[in-house]
This record gives C-alpha cells, structure tokens and sequence, in this order.
C-alpha cells in the first residue's frame, strides 16, 4: 500500500489538517470506478488511527437489543453486499459559487465526487439483527444516528439518516472500496455508504450506531450541511430553518478538455459525469457555443447501478476562437438544472449544480 | 350532478372534441382539493357514455391468471382506499413555453393540474390477486399496461406504467373524486390514479390492464408524451429517442394575483402552488422584482399525502410601477427550477417548469 504522503502527491490539496482533497478532472473520467488513490477526501477532523482487530461497533437506540459488534463477527454474522454507488461532497463545485460572491469552505472543481464498488453488510440487515422491524417503524419518524471515531471540535462526529434510507437495500457498512480494504482516509476500517445522499451522512470511522426518534442533535448534523436561501448570511443563518442536505441535485462537470485547455480546431472530444440523486439521467446536452446549441451526448452507465454516476462523451467540431463549453443534465422527471450559478447560490457554497461552463482556446 | 354544458361554462375550454379545459387560476387555488366541477379536463377522443352496471375490468396477461370485475367485485374483493393525490398534464404551462416558439397542442395556462382525495382499490392488490408476485417481478421489466374505452384515431387509448410504480401503494384503480363518484369526463365508472406520473399514464374509463414485458405499443405510449431535445422538430422526432415522460419535474405558479392585475400599491397577498413528482417541496422563493431579490413563503401541505401539491402563499409591499412576480420553489434533493422557458423548450411543449412570472401593474 502507497504511503498517505505518496497519495496526497496525487491530488489537489486544499487542506492538510483536515485533510481534504480532490483529482484532477481529466483523471477523474478516466475510470468509471474511481481508484481509492484518486478518490476525493473530505475530512472534518484528523485522522483516527484505528487497530481493526480491536475496533467494536455499538448499535443500541430505541426499539433495538443492543449489539456490540467485531469486524470479524460484521462479516460472520451478515451476507456480504456490494453496491456500485457514487459519493459527493455537498460542496462538490463550490468554485464555481464564488464567481458570484463569497462562501465559506474550500473551493471544491467539480472533482469531489468519486463512484466505487462498495463492498460490505447491508446496515438493514443489522438493524433487523437488533430488533428494528421496519414494518410499522418505517412509517414513524425514527432516525439512525452514527457517531464516528473522528473528532471535530471537541466532539465525536455525528449525523444522522432517515430510517427508510437506514434499511433501504443500498445503504452498507462498508469494508471495503473496490475490492480492497478501506484506506485509512476513507475511514478504515468501516465507514457507512448512503448511496444518493450528500457525502457527509455516510461517515466513515464508525464507532456507534443509534436508533432514536429525532435527527443527531451533533452540530455536524444540527448546525451545518444546510441549504439557506440567496439572502440568509453567516450573521442571519438560523440553523434550524435551513433544508437539511440529504439527496444530492441533478448535476454535470465536463473533465475534458480541462478549463483553459488550447485545442486545435475541428474535431474535439469533450467528457464528463452526470448524476442524479435517486433518478437517472436520460439524457446530456452539450454546446460548444457558449448555450446557445445543443448537442446530445453519449451516456455511459452501469446496469443495476441506480445510484452512480452516468459518464458521457461527444465529439463536436470547435472553430478557432475562444470557445465556452457548456454542459446541461435531464433526469428521468425530465427536469434539469439552473442555468447560472447565482441561481444556486447560498452563502455555505453548498449543491453548486447550475450549467458546468469550461472555456478552452481553439487555434 | 350539473350538467356538462354547465360545468364546461366554469372553465377556460381549449377545445370542444376532444374537450379540454382548465381553470382559472384564482379558483384553482381557492381549495387544497380541487373541487370535480373545477378539475383540468384533458380527453384525446369523444367521452364515452359507460352504464356502470354493465361495465367489466379484464386482467391478463403475462404471469397472470385472468380476471374479469365488474364494478361491484372490484368493490368487494379488495379494501378500499383513498389517496391524496394532484394529477398533472404534461402540457401544464405549456402557453409560457409558446412565448419562446410555436410548439403544438392546447396553450395550458397553469391550471392543467389538480388535486383530490381518489378513493378505490389498490392496483397493487388487483394484480396479486391474479397472481403477479410482487418479489421477483418487480425486478425484471415488466409492464402494465392500460386499455381504455375512449377511441383515439381509430385506436382504443392506451398506455403503460412499470410494474413497480403499478403495485406502488399510491397507484390506484379509483372510482370515486373527493368522495363522490368520477364524474363522466373525469373516467367514470373507473380510471388508474398513478400519482407523481403525468396525467396522461392515468387512463380515464378504463377496460383492461395487462401485463406484458415490454411498454404500451399504442401510440399513446410509442409516439406520444416523450421529450425531445431543443433541435429536435416535428419532421426530425424519432420516438424511440425521445423520453418517454413519466415522473414529472419541480414545477411552481402564481395563481393569485392574476396576470395582468391592477394592484394598489402597498402589501400585497401572493399565493400560488408547487409540486415535485416523487419529492417534497422545502422551499418556495417568491420576488417582487423580476428576480432580483427573493423571498421566502410560507408552505401548506397535507400531511401524510407525498404526492399532493404545496400550497404557499406570502405578503410582499409592492411599490407603484409595472412589477414582475415571480416564483422558483425547491425540492427535497436541493433542487431548483431552471429560470427561463427557453431552457426547456421543446417541439411538443411539454413540462414546462421555469420560473412562473406574472406581470402586475400597481398603481
């Protein structure tokens, strides 16, 4: 295994401690599994240094028999799963915002996002373990709190999903990515994968699962990860008035060619992602003219995938010029997305999803 | 039970045969659930006139072993039940789309869109009873489709729905609009209520329902309702490329106060709807100035009824001059609306669902 430094190496840093980072776009649509080298780290504290012989996970809440679980009895005691699913940061695209005005938090392309074989137990099938029938309870307003061996400001990290989301069939306690263990920034030795949700409910680290009948009351949970409108400030922000990020927005990046890229003119081929929360995309318009045509582009995604990313390609013939490349996505409630980031814009910089514009130099 | 003459004089009538009419918007939003009298009415052929005594259901198809209902065995094989539910024309607000460019069909206001309490029996409960196993089957790609007693260019209507949307717990077989009867334009004896889908997947006098590994080819279902990219013109369609409109998008209009109002200046009531297909509405942004500064309404929703549209409404002070409302409401996902109509624009017109903007002159 590569050293954390060797691997940092390979990424565009914008913090050490906490360690966050993201690749480059045209390595990113290389691979529509992401390698975990090259996957995208968000981080809110530093990171725990975990000895997986000895790590215990605790699930214990309303409704539940508490259990008190291995790795080692996870694997005994649960059907392996995996599911192939795209992870975003809800900050994915932020630099794009503060074209507008400021916001807070680091300046996140459009690379931090990355789609991974998940391979581990269903988080369902440990609930049922401990008693939560889903039935009845999945009417109720019942959450299922995690709580993380990381620590941000003083406090364990924590946040909470619906119990729906909890037992759907998508939802893991994951061991590994792609075939192998967790590296230790994606949270060896088992972190949870909420497959369309915002990066931050699928923390990694676990250490303690709670079933209890309202939201984590952690700040992580509580205070950030909200949506406020266009005139709310870090002065004026209520937390309890903002949306809750759950499900991630339609959203598109182009990877190639990369911003300020200088092509030859004539044929082109231009790449990028598109992703949906919980729908699919059915279809990825792309213009070479700033928006003003529109071209359809190629999709690529996996099948029985429902919850990662659809990569798309299209060749389009660029005349000399300065030229903006724009890309636009269309979801299957044939919706699609803003046009403009001050659309969008809030002062967290948080689901920047308008048009993906990248201008390149064609000689 | 008035009369059709009578009714069709309560609304704005697109057209006589087939009949369609919508609405006024001020009415529309007067009551949660739109009265039967009040309802968009969207018909493709001649209503049929249907004795309900004599009126039978068939079942078949793949999987399946044959039923034949009559309207009394439909009410005493399965529970009923009763689901709050909007029904939306694909077309709705289809007459701001027509600013852009000519597109075909009925120039729809916003009032091609309702929203009643459906009583009848589950879809899902007819098709076990004649042996569709929900388990295996809801993973393949089976269909069910719908075949209905009015007669469109020769042919019975038909369309389709997938089979997991059809034993959804939403999807009804209705025979009754906020506790009375269906009303004859409206489907009477009895009509499919698929919620969250376009009203066209919603066949009205229904006669058989058939399970089958491949969409409706009726049409209906082939040819019709799909959205096409922006290029794409009549001559140019090819249906099999075009989406076949299901789900519907994020969509909001003003209803009150009418377009074209004479206001006094000072605080001003504005009330209005939105709705999300399959998601919940968290946020409704309303401006007084053509969308330069924003703000929140305030939001009425039905509890227990994700498939029923918001109500919202907010007091702005409006000063003297010629002012432009305008409306963008948000969904659970983090989604907003795109803001111009010509980012959506399609041939057809169909799900139009950019900002709605209404311009008032205050005095």
């Amino acid at each position: 295994m590569s050293s954390l430094t060797e691997r940092m190496a390979r990424l565009i840093v914008h913090g050490e401690r906490p360690y966050n980072a993201e690749p480059p776009l045209t390595r990113l649509r290389a691979r529509y599994r992401t390698p975990a080298e090259d996957f995208y780290v968000r981080s809110h504290g530093d990171l725990p240094e975990i000895d997986a012989a000895a790590w215990r996970l605790s699930v214990d809440g309303a409704h539940v028999g508490p259990l008190d679980l291995s790795l080692a009895d996870l694997r005994a005691r649960f059907p392996e799963a995996t599911v192939t699913a795209t992870m975003q940061c809800a900050g994915n695209r932020r630099a794009d915002m503060r074209a507008v005005a400021p916001v807070s938090g680091d300046p996140w392309d459009g690379g931090a996002i990355g789609t991974a074989d998940w391979t581990g137990v269903r988080l369902g099938d440990v609930l049922r373990a401990a008693g939560v029938a889903p039935g009845a309870n999945l009417h109720s307003d019942l959450h299922v709190a995690f709580e993380s061996q990381d620590v941000v400001e003083g406090r364990p990290y924590g946040v909470s999903i619906p119990l729906a989301k909890a037992v759907a069939g998508e939802t893991l306690l994951a061991f590994a990515m792609n075939g192998a263990s967790l590296l230790p920034e994606h949270g060896f030795p088992v972190r949870a994968v909420v497959p369309g949700f915002a990066g931050v409910r699928s923390p990694k680290w676990l250490k303690r699962i709670t079933v209890q009948d309202h939201p984590s009351t952690n700040p992580m949970q509580a205070d950030d990860y909200k949506l406020f409108p266009p005139d709310v400030t870090a002065e004026t922000a209520n937390p309890a008035k903002g949306h809750t990020i759950e499900t991630m927005p339609l959203n598109a990046a182009i990877c190639e060619p990369a911003r300020g890229a200088r092509l030859k003119a004539g044929e082109t081929t231009i790449r990028g992602y598109a992703i949906a929360g919980d729908r699919a995309i059915v279809r990825v318009d792309v213009s070479g003219d700033g928006g003003r045509s529109w071209h359809q582009a190629t999709l690529e995604h996996e099948a029985g995938a429902p919850f990662a990313w659809t990569f798309w390609e299209i060749v389009l013939d660029l005349p000399s010029g300065e030229r903006d490349l724009v890309v636009r996505a269309w979801d299957s409630a044939g919706q699609t997305q803003p046009a403009r980031p001050d659309e969008t814009w809030n002062f967290k910089g948080y689901l920047s999803a308008s048009w993906h514009r990248v201008r390149v130099e064609v000689a």
